[in-house]
Protein backbone atom coordinates (compact mmCIF):
# COMPACT_ATOMS: atom_id res chain seq x y z
CA UNK A 1 0.00 0.00 0.00
CA UNK A 2 1.84 3.25 -1.30
CA UNK A 3 -0.74 5.74 0.66
CA UNK A 4 -0.77 6.83 3.76
CA UNK A 5 -3.59 8.83 4.98
CA UNK A 6 -3.60 13.08 4.97
CA UNK A 7 -5.92 14.69 7.23
CA UNK A 8 -9.47 15.55 5.74
CA UNK A 9 -9.15 19.19 6.15
CA UNK A 10 -5.90 19.09 4.02
CA UNK A 11 -8.65 16.87 1.07
CA UNK A 12 -9.43 20.63 -0.63
CA UNK A 13 -5.59 21.86 -1.20
CA UNK A 14 -5.78 18.51 -3.81
CA UNK A 15 -8.12 19.96 -5.76
CA UNK A 16 -8.12 23.69 -5.28
CA UNK A 17 -5.31 24.36 -7.88
CA UNK A 18 -7.81 22.53 -10.64
CA UNK A 19 -5.61 19.56 -11.26
CA UNK A 20 -6.80 16.81 -14.25
CA UNK A 21 -8.43 14.29 -12.06
CA UNK A 22 -9.45 10.36 -12.31
CA UNK A 23 -12.39 9.42 -10.83
CA UNK A 24 -13.17 5.38 -10.07
CA UNK A 25 -16.70 3.90 -9.19
CA UNK A 26 -17.20 0.03 -8.89
CA UNK A 27 -20.43 -1.83 -9.38
CA UNK A 28 -21.40 -5.26 -9.30
CA UNK A 29 -17.75 -6.39 -8.96
CA UNK A 30 -16.56 -4.07 -12.49
CA UNK A 31 -14.57 -0.99 -11.62
CA UNK A 32 -14.49 1.67 -13.83
CA UNK A 33 -12.06 4.95 -14.37
CA UNK A 34 -13.50 8.47 -15.82
CA UNK A 35 -10.84 11.62 -16.52
CA UNK A 36 -12.61 14.60 -15.06
CA UNK A 37 -11.08 18.14 -14.86
CA UNK A 38 -14.78 20.10 -14.11
CA UNK A 39 -15.09 19.61 -10.49
CA UNK A 40 -14.58 22.74 -7.82
CA UNK A 41 -14.23 22.63 -4.03
CA UNK A 42 -17.17 23.96 -2.25
CA UNK A 43 -15.89 24.00 1.40
CA UNK A 44 -12.96 22.94 3.59
CA UNK A 45 -14.78 19.78 5.29
CA UNK A 46 -14.49 19.19 1.96
CA UNK A 47 -17.20 19.31 -0.26
CA UNK A 48 -16.47 18.93 -3.88
CA UNK A 49 -18.21 20.00 -6.95
CA UNK A 50 -17.88 17.71 -9.79
CA UNK A 51 -19.91 18.47 -13.17
CA UNK A 52 -20.73 14.86 -15.76
CA UNK A 53 -23.79 13.53 -16.74
CA UNK A 54 -24.88 10.09 -18.93
CA UNK A 55 -22.74 10.71 -21.39
CA UNK A 56 -20.40 9.16 -19.20
CA UNK A 57 -20.48 5.24 -18.45
CA UNK A 58 -19.32 6.16 -15.10
CA UNK A 59 -22.61 8.19 -14.50
CA UNK A 60 -25.07 5.03 -13.64
CA UNK A 61 -22.48 3.77 -11.16
CA UNK A 62 -21.81 6.69 -9.31
CA UNK A 63 -25.56 7.98 -9.15
CA UNK A 64 -26.22 4.33 -7.65
CA UNK A 65 -23.13 3.61 -5.73
CA UNK A 66 -23.29 7.16 -4.83
CA UNK A 67 -19.53 6.74 -4.45
CA UNK A 68 -16.11 7.46 -5.98
CA UNK A 69 -13.10 8.38 -5.00
CA UNK A 70 -11.26 11.08 -6.73
CA UNK A 71 -7.47 10.30 -7.36
CA UNK A 72 -4.72 12.99 -8.94
CA UNK A 73 -2.32 12.09 -11.23
CA UNK A 74 1.12 13.19 -12.01
CA UNK A 75 2.16 14.58 -15.27
CA UNK A 76 4.01 10.72 -16.29
CA UNK A 77 0.35 9.51 -16.50
CA UNK A 78 -0.74 12.39 -18.77
CA UNK A 79 -1.31 9.79 -21.71
CA UNK A 80 -2.94 7.48 -19.75
CA UNK A 81 -5.36 10.30 -18.24
CA UNK A 82 -6.07 11.59 -21.66
CA UNK A 83 -6.62 7.91 -23.29
CA UNK A 84 -8.69 6.99 -19.98
CA UNK A 85 -10.68 9.85 -21.44
CA UNK A 86 -11.40 8.50 -25.13
CA UNK A 87 -12.73 5.29 -24.55
CA UNK A 88 -15.46 4.10 -22.34
CA UNK A 89 -15.76 1.86 -19.59
CA UNK A 90 -18.73 0.09 -21.18
CA UNK A 91 -16.31 -2.48 -23.58
CA UNK A 92 -13.51 -1.53 -21.77
CA UNK A 93 -11.83 -2.83 -18.29
CA UNK A 94 -9.28 0.59 -17.81
CA UNK A 95 -7.21 -0.61 -15.28
CA UNK A 96 -6.11 -3.36 -17.32
CA UNK A 97 -6.13 -1.80 -20.31
CA UNK A 98 -4.19 1.02 -19.10
CA UNK A 99 -2.01 -1.21 -16.19
CA UNK A 100 -3.15 0.29 -13.35
CA UNK A 101 -3.60 -1.12 -9.97
CA UNK A 102 -6.69 -0.56 -8.10
CA UNK A 103 -6.46 -0.99 -4.37
CA UNK A 104 -9.14 -1.31 -1.88
CA UNK A 105 -10.23 1.65 -0.16
CA UNK A 106 -11.05 2.07 3.54
CA UNK A 107 -14.82 3.44 3.74
CA UNK A 108 -16.43 3.00 -0.28
CA UNK A 109 -16.40 0.41 -2.68
CA UNK A 110 -14.51 2.58 -5.31
CA UNK A 111 -11.09 1.63 -5.77
CA UNK A 112 -8.23 3.96 -5.33
CA UNK A 113 -5.70 4.11 -8.16
CA UNK A 114 -2.21 3.05 -6.68
CA UNK A 115 -0.23 4.92 -9.22
CA UNK A 116 -1.43 8.52 -8.80
CA UNK A 117 0.05 11.04 -6.24
CA UNK A 118 -3.08 11.03 -4.11
CA UNK A 119 -7.01 10.11 -3.54
CA UNK A 120 -9.81 10.92 -1.94
CA UNK A 121 -12.70 8.57 -1.25
CA UNK A 122 -16.02 10.24 -1.98
CA UNK A 123 -19.41 10.15 -0.85
CA UNK A 124 -22.27 11.68 -2.87
CA UNK A 125 -24.39 13.92 -1.25
CA UNK A 126 -26.60 15.48 -4.07
CA UNK A 127 -26.84 15.46 -7.93
CA UNK A 128 -27.85 18.91 -9.24
CA UNK A 129 -29.89 17.19 -12.48
CA UNK A 130 -30.82 20.96 -13.94
CA UNK A 131 -26.79 21.56 -13.58
CA UNK A 132 -25.38 18.31 -14.17
CA UNK A 133 -23.60 18.96 -10.74
CA UNK A 134 -22.62 15.85 -8.17
CA UNK A 135 -21.67 17.59 -4.93
CA UNK A 136 -19.25 14.96 -3.51
CA UNK A 137 -18.31 15.09 -0.01
CA UNK A 138 -13.96 13.77 0.85
CA UNK A 139 -14.54 11.46 4.16
CA UNK A 140 -10.59 10.19 3.69
CA UNK A 141 -7.31 11.42 1.68
CA UNK A 142 -4.28 9.80 0.84
CA UNK A 143 -1.02 10.89 -0.82
CA UNK A 144 1.23 8.36 -2.29
CA UNK A 145 4.45 8.73 -0.67
CA UNK A 146 6.72 6.20 -2.38
CA UNK A 147 6.27 8.56 -5.38
CA UNK A 148 8.98 10.68 -6.93
CA UNK A 149 7.38 12.61 -9.94
CA UNK A 150 4.42 14.60 -7.96
CA UNK A 151 3.63 17.37 -10.71
CA UNK A 152 0.21 16.80 -11.47
CA UNK A 153 -1.17 18.38 -14.81
CA UNK A 154 -3.91 21.15 -16.13
CA UNK A 155 -6.17 20.76 -19.33
CA UNK A 156 -7.03 23.50 -21.29
CA UNK A 157 -9.44 21.46 -23.04
CA UNK A 158 -8.25 22.38 -26.27
CA UNK A 159 -6.04 19.18 -25.93
CA UNK A 160 -3.00 21.14 -24.62
CA UNK A 161 -2.18 20.99 -20.85
CA UNK A 162 -0.12 23.01 -18.25
CA UNK A 163 2.22 21.18 -15.87
CA UNK A 164 3.03 22.39 -12.37
CA UNK A 165 5.85 24.61 -12.94
CA UNK A 166 7.34 27.03 -10.18
CA UNK A 167 5.90 27.22 -6.73
CA UNK A 168 5.16 30.29 -4.83
CA UNK A 169 4.75 30.96 -1.01
CA UNK A 170 2.34 33.30 -0.02
CA UNK A 171 1.34 32.35 3.12
CA UNK A 172 2.65 34.93 5.83
CA UNK A 173 0.66 37.49 3.61
CA UNK A 174 -2.44 35.01 3.62
CA UNK A 175 -2.24 34.07 7.57
CA UNK A 176 -5.26 35.11 8.61
CA UNK A 177 -7.60 33.42 5.74
CA UNK A 178 -6.06 29.85 5.66
CA UNK A 179 -8.26 27.55 7.33
CA UNK A 180 -7.70 25.71 10.68
CA UNK A 181 -5.19 22.53 10.53
CA UNK A 182 -4.23 24.09 6.83
CA UNK B 1 -7.37 48.88 -24.79
CA UNK B 2 -5.32 45.67 -24.74
CA UNK B 3 -8.11 43.41 -25.24
CA UNK B 4 -8.87 41.47 -28.61
CA UNK B 5 -12.08 39.52 -28.55
CA UNK B 6 -11.68 35.22 -28.15
CA UNK B 7 -14.48 33.55 -29.66
CA UNK B 8 -16.79 32.35 -26.68
CA UNK B 9 -16.56 28.97 -27.83
CA UNK B 10 -12.69 29.04 -26.56
CA UNK B 11 -13.24 31.05 -23.75
CA UNK B 12 -13.67 27.76 -21.36
CA UNK B 13 -10.07 26.99 -22.36
CA UNK B 14 -9.29 30.09 -20.07
CA UNK B 15 -10.64 28.45 -17.04
CA UNK B 16 -10.65 24.66 -17.29
CA UNK B 17 -6.77 24.63 -16.07
CA UNK B 18 -8.33 26.21 -12.89
CA UNK B 19 -6.74 29.26 -12.38
CA UNK B 20 -6.52 31.80 -9.82
CA UNK B 21 -9.00 34.43 -10.93
CA UNK B 22 -9.65 38.25 -10.01
CA UNK B 23 -13.66 38.47 -10.89
CA UNK B 24 -15.30 42.44 -10.89
CA UNK B 25 -18.63 43.73 -9.98
CA UNK B 26 -20.16 47.13 -10.36
CA UNK B 27 -22.96 48.52 -8.47
CA UNK B 28 -24.23 52.46 -8.00
CA UNK B 29 -20.59 53.63 -9.80
CA UNK B 30 -18.51 51.40 -7.41
CA UNK B 31 -16.46 48.85 -8.83
CA UNK B 32 -15.10 45.52 -6.83
CA UNK B 33 -12.70 43.28 -6.92
CA UNK B 34 -12.98 39.36 -5.80
CA UNK B 35 -10.15 36.45 -5.65
CA UNK B 36 -11.67 33.15 -6.85
CA UNK B 37 -10.42 29.61 -7.31
CA UNK B 38 -13.17 27.87 -6.63
CA UNK B 39 -14.70 27.77 -10.03
CA UNK B 40 -15.41 25.26 -12.86
CA UNK B 41 -15.93 24.95 -16.21
CA UNK B 42 -19.93 23.47 -17.03
CA UNK B 43 -20.28 23.20 -20.79
CA UNK B 44 -18.94 24.86 -24.03
CA UNK B 45 -21.09 27.60 -24.06
CA UNK B 46 -19.76 28.22 -21.77
CA UNK B 47 -21.62 27.59 -18.36
CA UNK B 48 -19.09 28.15 -15.73
CA UNK B 49 -19.77 27.77 -11.62
CA UNK B 50 -18.28 29.27 -9.31
CA UNK B 51 -18.24 28.91 -5.39
CA UNK B 52 -18.99 32.00 -2.77
CA UNK B 53 -21.60 34.01 -0.65
CA UNK B 54 -22.57 36.16 1.86
CA UNK B 55 -19.16 36.54 3.38
CA UNK B 56 -17.57 38.26 0.33
CA UNK B 57 -18.51 41.70 0.19
CA UNK B 58 -18.95 41.05 -3.78
CA UNK B 59 -21.87 38.59 -3.09
CA UNK B 60 -24.48 41.59 -2.63
CA UNK B 61 -23.82 42.99 -5.80
CA UNK B 62 -24.09 40.07 -7.75
CA UNK B 63 -26.71 39.10 -6.46
CA UNK B 64 -28.50 42.40 -7.64
CA UNK B 65 -26.51 43.44 -10.64
CA UNK B 66 -26.39 39.42 -12.30
CA UNK B 67 -23.14 40.71 -13.66
CA UNK B 68 -19.24 40.07 -13.39
CA UNK B 69 -16.58 39.53 -15.37
CA UNK B 70 -14.19 36.63 -14.81
CA UNK B 71 -10.25 37.78 -15.15
CA UNK B 72 -7.59 35.99 -15.62
CA UNK B 73 -4.38 37.39 -14.09
CA UNK B 74 -0.67 36.06 -14.82
CA UNK B 75 1.87 35.20 -12.14
CA UNK B 76 2.87 39.06 -12.33
CA UNK B 77 -0.11 39.65 -10.47
CA UNK B 78 -0.06 36.99 -7.44
CA UNK B 79 0.62 38.97 -4.95
CA UNK B 80 -1.76 41.33 -5.54
CA UNK B 81 -4.69 38.64 -6.27
CA UNK B 82 -3.90 37.71 -2.79
CA UNK B 83 -3.70 40.92 -1.23
CA UNK B 84 -6.97 41.42 -3.17
CA UNK B 85 -8.60 38.31 -1.59
CA UNK B 86 -7.58 39.75 2.08
CA UNK B 87 -9.15 42.67 2.07
CA UNK B 88 -12.73 43.90 1.88
CA UNK B 89 -14.78 45.89 -0.77
CA UNK B 90 -16.94 47.21 1.95
CA UNK B 91 -13.83 49.91 2.99
CA UNK B 92 -11.83 49.52 0.03
CA UNK B 93 -11.50 50.65 -3.14
CA UNK B 94 -9.72 47.55 -4.98
CA UNK B 95 -9.01 48.90 -8.48
CA UNK B 96 -7.38 52.07 -6.79
CA UNK B 97 -5.02 50.48 -3.94
CA UNK B 98 -3.73 47.68 -6.14
CA UNK B 99 -3.07 50.56 -9.12
CA UNK B 100 -5.42 48.07 -11.91
CA UNK B 101 -7.42 49.32 -14.45
CA UNK B 102 -10.84 49.37 -14.85
CA UNK B 103 -12.00 48.99 -18.10
CA UNK B 104 -15.49 49.38 -19.53
CA UNK B 105 -16.75 46.18 -20.73
CA UNK B 106 -19.43 45.69 -23.96
CA UNK B 107 -22.28 44.02 -22.56
CA UNK B 108 -22.19 44.04 -18.63
CA UNK B 109 -21.79 47.03 -16.27
CA UNK B 110 -19.05 45.23 -13.85
CA UNK B 111 -15.27 46.12 -15.60
CA UNK B 112 -12.65 44.47 -17.07
CA UNK B 113 -9.56 44.56 -15.72
CA UNK B 114 -6.59 45.89 -17.72
CA UNK B 115 -3.56 44.25 -16.85
CA UNK B 116 -5.13 40.71 -16.82
CA UNK B 117 -4.28 37.85 -19.76
CA UNK B 118 -8.04 37.63 -20.44
CA UNK B 119 -11.24 38.34 -19.18
CA UNK B 120 -14.67 36.96 -19.73
CA UNK B 121 -18.20 39.58 -20.16
CA UNK B 122 -20.62 36.91 -17.50
CA UNK B 123 -24.44 37.35 -16.71
CA UNK B 124 -25.60 35.04 -14.14
CA UNK B 125 -27.95 32.27 -14.59
CA UNK B 126 -28.82 30.80 -11.80
CA UNK B 127 -28.03 30.85 -7.66
CA UNK B 128 -28.13 27.46 -6.19
CA UNK B 129 -28.59 28.81 -2.35
CA UNK B 130 -28.00 25.34 -0.87
CA UNK B 131 -24.90 24.75 -1.83
CA UNK B 132 -23.57 28.47 -2.52
CA UNK B 133 -22.92 28.00 -6.61
CA UNK B 134 -23.51 31.06 -8.81
CA UNK B 135 -24.38 29.30 -11.99
CA UNK B 136 -22.76 32.00 -14.76
CA UNK B 137 -23.05 32.22 -18.50
CA UNK B 138 -19.91 33.78 -20.76
CA UNK B 139 -20.85 35.90 -22.72
CA UNK B 140 -17.72 37.86 -24.48
CA UNK B 141 -14.18 37.03 -23.49
CA UNK B 142 -10.95 38.68 -24.56
CA UNK B 143 -7.58 38.06 -24.17
CA UNK B 144 -4.59 41.01 -23.48
CA UNK B 145 -2.09 40.82 -26.80
CA UNK B 146 0.25 43.17 -25.16
CA UNK B 147 1.18 41.07 -22.45
CA UNK B 148 4.22 38.85 -22.37
CA UNK B 149 4.45 37.40 -19.24
CA UNK B 150 0.87 34.65 -19.69
CA UNK B 151 1.67 32.18 -17.06
CA UNK B 152 -1.13 31.95 -15.20
CA UNK B 153 -1.07 30.34 -11.27
CA UNK B 154 -3.04 27.87 -9.30
CA UNK B 155 -3.75 28.31 -5.54
CA UNK B 156 -3.29 25.16 -3.27
CA UNK B 157 -5.47 26.56 -0.88
CA UNK B 158 -2.50 26.47 2.19
CA UNK B 159 -1.23 29.76 1.14
CA UNK B 160 1.03 28.23 -1.49
CA UNK B 161 0.45 28.76 -5.32
CA UNK B 162 2.20 26.65 -8.74
CA UNK B 163 2.53 28.20 -11.71
CA UNK B 164 1.92 27.33 -15.05
CA UNK B 165 5.69 25.22 -16.30
CA UNK B 166 6.13 23.26 -19.19
CA UNK B 167 3.10 22.38 -21.96
CA UNK B 168 2.27 19.22 -23.33
CA UNK B 169 0.12 18.92 -26.30
CA UNK B 170 -2.35 16.12 -26.88
CA UNK B 171 -4.82 17.04 -29.71
CA UNK B 172 -4.16 14.30 -31.48
CA UNK B 173 -4.84 11.58 -29.23
CA UNK B 174 -7.83 14.27 -27.81
CA UNK B 175 -9.37 14.97 -31.87
CA UNK B 176 -11.79 12.68 -31.36
CA UNK B 177 -13.48 14.85 -28.29
CA UNK B 178 -12.46 18.54 -29.11
CA UNK B 179 -15.69 20.81 -29.46
CA UNK B 180 -15.94 22.37 -32.46
CA UNK B 181 -14.14 25.89 -33.33
CA UNK B 182 -11.76 24.63 -30.42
Amino acid sequence: MPFTELPIEKAFTLLEPGPVTLVTTSEHGRNNIMTITWHMVMDFTPKIAMETGPWNYSFGALMRTKECAVCIPAVDLAEKAVSIGCCSGSDTDKFKKFALTPLPAHSIGAPLIGECVACIECRVLDYIEEHGIFVLTGIRAYTNCERKERRTFHAKGDGTFSVDGAALDMRSLMAGKLPPGV
